[in-house]
Order: C-alpha cells, then sequence, then structure tokens
C-alpha cells in the first residue's frame, strides 16, 4: 500500500482504485489509519499538486465523452459519495475536484437534516430524487449514509430500523450500478486533530464564521460514535457494485490527488465513445452550403 | 437594479453593463450590429483571454460572498439567461464563464422542446421550478424566451397567445426581481456566416457529431424570421427590473470576457457581505479547546 518514492505518471502499477478501496466485508480501523497518509502516488505537496492540475484535461474530456454518448442513448452515469465529519473537506473537493470538469454536466447535492416532507417518505426518497441523468456526473455532499451515521449516533430511529438500513442501503445500490450507475463512496479521513485545527481556523476568520456552526462542537464530541459508526458503514456497504474508497485526507492536496485520480480510473473503465452520427453528413453538408 | 450614475469600482471607463445594455423599449436592429465587435474592453483577443483569467478569483470570491450572505438569511440571488441561435456558445459561455465559479453554488438548467407535462402547464411553470434559490448563480440555458422565438417563428401557439407572453414575462421577470433575484439576460449575437462555420464545423469532426441535429439546418432556413423574433424580445423585454444585453458573440474570446465581466459588475453591485457570527465565537473557541 506504500508508494511514497513513486513519480506520479508512468505508474505502471497498483491504481488508486485498488489502493484505496475497502474490500467488501472488510473491516477499515479507522482509529489506526492514518489521516495524513499518501497510500499511494505523490508523497509531497508540490508533485501532488502538479499531477492534479495535469488530470483537469483528461477528466474534462472524459466526461464530454460520457455526455456525447448519452445523447446517443447510453444509460452511464456516474455517482460520487462523499461522507466525512465536518470540516473534512467535502465543499473543498466539490469546489477543486469537480470545479474540473464542465459545470452542465454535473448535478450536485448537499444533503443537510431532512425536511419534513423528507421525513415523511423513506430516507431514500429524496436520494433518488437526486440522482444524476444519463450522461451527467452526480455529486452527493452528504448522502443516505447519514441516516446509519447520524441516525445511528444520535438514535434517531429505533436501532432494529437503523439495522435494516444496511441492508436497504446494498440493494438500493447495486440496483443503481444495473441501470448504469458508476457509484464512487469516498470517505474523506480526517484526524480528531485535524478537525480541531479546522475549526479553530473557522472562528479566528470572520470570512469563515458562516461555515461554523456551534452544533458542529457537539458533534464533535461524539467522535468516537461516529468513527465507530463509519466503521460499520464501511464494512457493511462496500460492495463490489458500490465499493467504498476511505481517502486520507488531512493534506487537502493529497484529498484532491486521490478523489481526481478515483474519477479518473472510473471514468477511464467506462471508456465512454463519441456516438457515431445518426444522420447522413455529407447530406448535411450539402444542404447546408446550398442553404449560403 | 439600474445603477446608471454609480460607478461600479472606481473603473474610470465605461461599464460593460452600461455599454451592452438594451435600454427599455430601444429598438436593436441586429442585421446592422456586427456581430463581431468589441464594443467596449479589449479590443483583440490576447489582452481579452488575460483580462478574462484576471476575474476568476473575484468572481469566485464574489460566488462566495453571496452564498455566505444567504446563510444569514438574504434572500440574494443572481440568474444567468442564456439565449442565442444555435451554435451561439450558449454551452461555451457555461463552460468556461460558469466553470470559474464553485460549481456547489451554480443550479444550471438547460431547456429542450418541452415535454408533454410541462406542455400541460403555463410556459412559465418549468422554469419557475428551475430558479435559484438564495445564495445561487441560476444559469438557463435557453429559456422562457423560447416560448416567444420558436413559438413565434414556427407558430407553436396562437398570435395572441404569443402576444400576450412578452407581458407575462415581463410581470413575472419584476416579481422575480422585487424577491431577490439580479436577472441578466444575454443575448449571444452571431453572425449568418459564423453559424454557418460552427456547423460545418460540427459536420467536420466525428467528436462534434453528437452537437448536430439536421434540423439545426431547418432553422437556419429560418434566420430572418428567428432575428426579427429575437429583436421583438429585446425591444418589449428589456425593462429596468430585468434588462437584456446583446454579447456579440462571433469571438468566443469577447464573449467570455464580457458574459464574465457582466456577472462581475452585478454582483459587485450586490455588494454581498459575509455575514457576522450569530454565536458566541469566545465561548466556542473555549469549548473546543477544552474538549481536546
Amino acid at each position: 500500500m506504500a508508494k511514497k518514492d513513486k513519480p506520479a505518471r508512468k505508474r505502471p502499477t497498483e491504481s488508486v482504485t485498488d489502493a484505496l478501496r475497502v474490500p467488501p466485508g472488510a473491516h477499515v480501523s479507522l482509529t489506526t489509519y492514518p489521516a495524513d497518509a499518501t497510500p499511494v502516488g505523490p508523497g509531497e505537496k508540490a508533485a501532488g499538486v502538479a499531477a492534479t492540475a495535469l488530470l483537469g484535461e483528461p477528466l474534462a474530456d472524459l466526461q464530454e465523452r460520457l455526455y456525447a454518448a448519452s445523447t446517443a442513448g447510453d444509460s452511464c452515469r456516474l455517482l460520487l459519495v462523499l461522507q466525512g465529519m465536518d470540516t473534512s473537506g467535502k465543499g473543498g473537493t466539490v469546489k477543486h475536484v469537480i470545479g474540473q470538469f464542465n459545470p452542465s454536466g454535473c448535478r450536485i447535492r448537499a444533503f443537510k437534516a431532512p425536511t419534513e416532507e423528507e421525513r415523511a417518505h423513506s430516507f431514500l426518497w429524496r436520494i433518488t430524487k437526486a440522482l444524476p441523468e444519463a450522461g451527467e456526473i452526480g455529486i452527493f455532499d452528504r448522502s443516505h449514509y447519514e441516516d446509519v451515521l447520524i441516525g445511528r449516533v444520535r438514535e434517531l430511529a429505533p436501532p432494529e430500523e437503523i439495522e435494516r438500513r444496511y441492508d436497504q442501503i446494498n440493494t438500493f445500490e447495486r440496483s443503481l450500478a444495473e441501470s448504469g450507475v458508476t457509484i464512487v463512496k469516498v470517505f474523506l479521513h480526517i484526524s480528531y486533530e485535524q478537525q480541531k485545527r479546522r475549526l479553530l481556523e473557522r472562528l479566528d476568520n470572520p470570512r469563515k464564521y458562516w461555515k461554523f456552526n456551534p452544533g458542529d462542537i457537539d458533534e464533535r464530541a461524539l467522535w468516537p460514535a461516529y468513527q465507530q459508526a463509519y466503521e460499520i458503514a464501511l464494512r457493511r456497504c462496500s460492495s463490489e457494485a458500490a465499493p467504498w474508497f476511505v481517502v486520507p485526507a488531512d493534506r487537502k492536496w493529497y484529498r484532491n490527488w486521490a478523489v481526481s485520480n478515483l474519477l479518473l480510473e472510473h471514468l477511464s473503465a467506462l471508456d465512454p465513445q463519441y456516438p457515431k452520427a445518426d444522420f447522413d453528413v455529407e447530406e448535411c453538408r450539402k444542404r447546408l452550403l446550398e442553404l449560403g
């Protein structure tokens, strides 16, 4: 798993997908997994930033091909699910990684505490409404996993219902995969210390007050319970159809590099193709020229 | 929203807003308005590209302030309406201009031919559902104006209904403005010759086939009728509350420069502010430090 000295490109070896994926059923011990690790790819910032910058063009190119393919009936789409504790960088990932794409092909949804209407439905109801359409890249900033994370920690539902949700999620995600959705679930793993630094930053900078909520401290006080809830979700819901990836996120540049590469590898595997013309190119050219 | 005499920001020269705005009731003769003009700002490409690149940071900064202000209850939002003939660069504007923003604060909607459900409602129904929320930047790639453009040219509704729509649009847009929406309506003005070049490019490049539709040629054959329909819409629907801007769009770099500046000037005029803390900063810092 350690690839610290490897040059960023011409990597003949392990993919980021392989290196960061949680194998189905595997237990990830978050307390022993360093959040500032660089388990694959560049080990220091300058190389990481440079390597990430080089991904912008191929990512945008793949996205255009994905979208173009959908115009000819290809149902493929990609869904990036971002989860992580407060300040883990979900918003920063959208800004820096998703910012590399053409915004018109992105469908971004941030999930907050459910509204009354949403609570009146199954926890997957609001998720279903926010899914990407064919050719799009969907991004969930938080997701249905909140219902087995804060839902579990805060006991927002009876234990037996929380239990049922893991299977419901797996069934749901498998059906998505079967309908053409490539699901990339990313847990942005930060350390307790890093969260403290980032929360204090928000209190030290009036331009960041709006990102802060006193309730964030109450959640932080429940850190061990949240880490455990994440471990359970990672173990029970990392499936072949929809694997989880643990991205060490104490270093923002590494987080951006890793998520960019995960997207690149998954889009490359889809290998979307520009569709052939479904019209007579020569005849259209002729008509155009005749029209003057 | 008209701040005609108020210099936006120590800019010694004319604002782009003033230079490109269609005064309410004014007639714009598109046939005599050169689509490759550079009526304000840089006159050649290198300077234009460089000037546009410098706008990315202030645009992203203003967007963050707009969003931050909304978290404290500010209802302000911005809606960019993009209209123009096929190949005029609506998609390119989204990619290059809107691509400068944080995608999480953008709500983009491309309007195609209305679905059966949409046709069962008023033409403004689907528009209302796609509006930006407080703090967001909304982008319409085509809009309710299609209903007085293709609607008029193709006689998709009785003439008296088309007539009524201009007033309905003005009433609708005024109510949006009153509810905190800054509306920036941009007509991307290209020449007949430039459209021919761009359509031929799509036929010459298999990676662009998916952007081409033989129906585009049929629409092109109706060019004069469309130009007239645009002239009418510009004259009747450029209001104080929601002015139209004519952006010469034969030169893509100029189009990007002009739309970027229109957004910058309108966001600067809103001058959104980071909200003050609605919590006790010192107490929160203390609690955080105590928590360890």
